[in-house]
């Protein structure tokens, strides 16, 4: 008997529906929240995979979220749009306030979205791709709880307060990374833990403030950043940029709010939509060639793209369907029964 | 006989203004390249202080720096202020646009800075501060020349493309960074070169690809980004939002235009300036409150904010003036014979 259960895009993405469905989301966020856990899984992103079903309704359960209310959208002024999503997920929110971030970024060239009061567990490429989409550039912020240490420091202050950016490309997929400012994503410390496997090193330190590579020790303790002093300097500016400037929680205040039940962070997002053809004084063709020959100057040395890897997987995906450990399926499977 | 030269901010400030009128420049330029580096020495950020006045003229010599060129500053939309350098270094164009990006920040919540065709010598921070002083946020991008290979890659593509963000505090200096994505700046090479010293390690190959700690072997081969993958793909984003969105030199075309002259680079810069009250609804004591306390959470565990030492430095150079290496002074001084 195989480990791995294969389910082709569309079953994972009924799966993932039905599991939220039975569990009180409404329609809207069950979709919502559906495609973007069955586009992990499909890039083998596999901490946002089919296991984030588990966070979700976990989240769901225990927490505060809010499986149904919808999401308000306003317009804060010519250059930024604000939906507030009523401790609901994010990915409603984002996708119901997406046509008016595409259309300011349109008319004055630098657009802002910020998304207050979401409950948040998901990658930001996926909203990345949806901006480049309409031709623009994106680059996306959140923070998370605070698991993270500052640089110099020991005690935990950041999320694991994620960067992404995309620039759209003609006939090929975007340009898009999406990385975490922690040495490590917490969903893989979680994986680790659950394959009872050692971190690598300098991700995080215990409770005593020494080094270790203790999945459950980290947890217990402090991850760290990447990049030493320059990941530290740029996970507080996401808390600044997606916390402080938009008034919504930082990381630390997510944690207190949180008050030790696990659940999936609640604070706010920042996307900023960048316009090309604006920029670019109506040049946006001859700044697509200077990409493009920045692109082919990385790739023609045998270096990749950043979202290489999570290309080839989909196209994989989209010939094979996916693989998920058998344990994970069952588990998955479980929360059918409420 | 000291190897130190101690001179007051003053006398450092009329050094670099008569050097700089004694090669050339116009009063304008000479002030606002003056003040920036005698604010760059005061910080003791040696690779951009009274050093860069050697790099500044010889770029101006021999290369096509124009030091009396004034810029022109054009409104591209309600968002987007852009000044056209026409060849000459940024620092001017800049000031002389700041006063429109603010406005248009407090006007729609986020706008920008498109500096084109400037030579661009200076670090980001006192920028990122002069904007702060209005009581925005702000987030500085430029390329540079491509001294810096992608991560997999062992071939220069990218510049040492700096990333700097500053956030307004109310009696407080600014939350600043200001960062290389290469694992050390070009200066600090230099420096390391003059000094016959060697590099740390991981921040350089040879010209065939082999690590190294020697300044003129990496100055041939190239140099590498700091933080691997992640840092690799922030100088790409660098790249991509700082020249090919406002369609202006990337760091490879840099490097080619300049043709081995080994002068300052010409291209662009993007400057991003967020309003907290907008961005805020009108919140921003709240949130400023919720940035409060993450950086207490910070220096409470006695790690330090990132602009930390400059900020000592100041205070010590606002004292007793700055001390630099009697032979840069000597050739410094051999500038104001033409």
């Amino acid at each position: 008997m195989s480990d791995l259960i294969n389910l082709s895009l569309d079953q994972a993405f009924r799966l993932s529906n039905d599991v939220l469905a039975n569990n009180g989301f409404c329609a809207a966020h069950a979709q919502a929240i559906a495609r973007t856990i069955t586009r992990g899984q499909a890039d083998e992103c596999h901490s946002h995979g089919l296991y984030r079903l588990l966070v979700c309704v976990k989240s769901m359960r225990e927490g505060q979220v809010d499986p149904q209310a919808l999401p308000t959208v306003t317009e804060r002024s010519a250059a930024i749009v604000a939906a507030d999503a009523h401790r609901a997920y994010s990915l409603l929110a984002f996708q119901t306030a997406l046509p008016l971030l595409v259309q300011k970024a349109r008319q004055v060239g630098v657009a802002a979205m910020v998304i207050n009061n979401c409950f948040h567990f998901s990658a930001l490429w996926p909203e990345i791709e949806a901006v480049t989409e309409h031709g623009l550039a994106a680059l996306a912020l959140t923070p998370s709880h605070s698991w993270v240490a500052p640089a110099g420091g020991s005690k935990p202050v950041f999320g694991t307060n994620p960067i992404a950016f995309g620039w759209p490309r003609v006939g090929h997929n975007p340009f898009v990374f999406d990385f975490a400012t922690s040495a490590i994503a917490r969903g893989d410390i979680e994986l680790h833990r659950r394959a009872n496997r050692p971190l690598p090193e300098h991700c995080a330190v215990d409770d005593q403030g020494q080094p270790t590579t203790d999945a459950l020790a980290a947890m217990s303790g402090a991850m760290l950043t990447f990049g030493g002093h320059k990941g530290s300097a740029l996970a507080a500016m996401v808390e600044l940029l997606a916390g402080a400037l938009i008034n919504d929680m930082t990381s630390m205040e997510s944690m207190a709010f949180d008050n030790g039940v696990g659940a999936t962070p609640l604070h706010g997002e920042l996307i900023l939509a960048f316009d090309p053809q604006l920029f670019a004084n109506g040049n946006a063709e001859e700044g697509a060639r200077r990409a493009e020959e920045m692109f082919a100057a990385i790739v023609d040395q045998g270096a990749r793209l950043p979202s290489q890897r999570r290309y080839d997987a989909r196209r994989r995906s989209e010939e094979q369907g996916v693989f998920i450990p058998r344990a994970l399926y069952e588990d998955i499977l479980k929360l059918l029964d409420k």
